[in-house]
């Protein structure tokens, strides 16, 4: 990639929640459901604070070289008994910033996903994406993801 | 259904493992994952105690009137911010007994799990399945689940 800049992948904080949510509005799926009010809704943080105090949920940001906050992901280690009783993980709301979108930022995040996972012996990454984001399609598969399954999904 | 089964539905016990693993050894996909072996490889056990420390993971069995464990299903609730901090629920593992299928315990399974999500405040249930079973998709169609993603798995 000839664009690439290197982040850092951390654990989120408390102090991440306002960009974090900003990005998971700045998305065509993500911005009917989102409420960016100043302060934001307490429900964001109550979310965190779950999040945060369970080692089986991992919120990571991605910080570039000046300590910004440009991306974000959620990978949950799931226990299980199939496959020998091996677990498994789920990633969830992967967002890049707008303006440092193509930079293989999205990527790096993946990966850490995909070696932590692996490093907590999962046999198996897996993913929900929506029918209409065929570019990430294309991303997950050039990271060695198949489209093996359909997500199917219940709304209340 | 003219034919149906009503079943009790219980969080799983230890000596329920056995019973579980042979479940989701008798599936064509499953059968080349499993070790059915007396007795059965710890790794079971192990994942069924890390299963059952955490209450974000809940694995049910389904009884029957006489007592038999006869279905069984996991469901995930997974904190997160998206959503404006709202949980959702995954299900997975879903298995009826080979003798006791077509009789809507499956969807008493199902149905089970989508009043837990909805009672722990999840917005959303999801769930993959592989592509190859059709049946699986109209059954969760008919639960009023939507084929609205696409489901990618990365296997080490």
């Amino acid at each position: 990639m000839a664009n690439t800049s290197s982040v850092s992948i951390r654990r989120a904080r408390r102090d991440d929640v306002r960009t974090i949510v900003e990005m998971l509005a700045d998305d065509p799926l993500g911005s009917a459901r989102e409420k960016l009010e100043d302060p934001l809704p307490r429900s964001y943080f109550q979310a965190f604070e779950e999040v945060d105090r369970d080692p089986s949920f991992n919120l990571v940001v991605a910080e570039d070289a000046d300590g910004k906050v440009v991306g974000c992901l959620q990978l949950c280690i799931m226990p299980g008994l199939s496959s020998q009783g091996a677990s498994r993980g789920l990633i969830e709301d992967v967002r890049v910033a707008r303006h440092c979108r193509s930079r293989g930022i999205g990527e790096q995040l993946v990966q850490w996903a995909v070696r932590q996972a692996r490093a907590k012996g999962c046999v198996l990454v897996e993913l929900l994406t929506h029918h209409s984001r065929v570019d990430a399609q294309r991303f997950y598969e050039r990271l060695g993801f198949a489209c093996s399954h359909i997500g199917m999904t219940r709304r209340f």
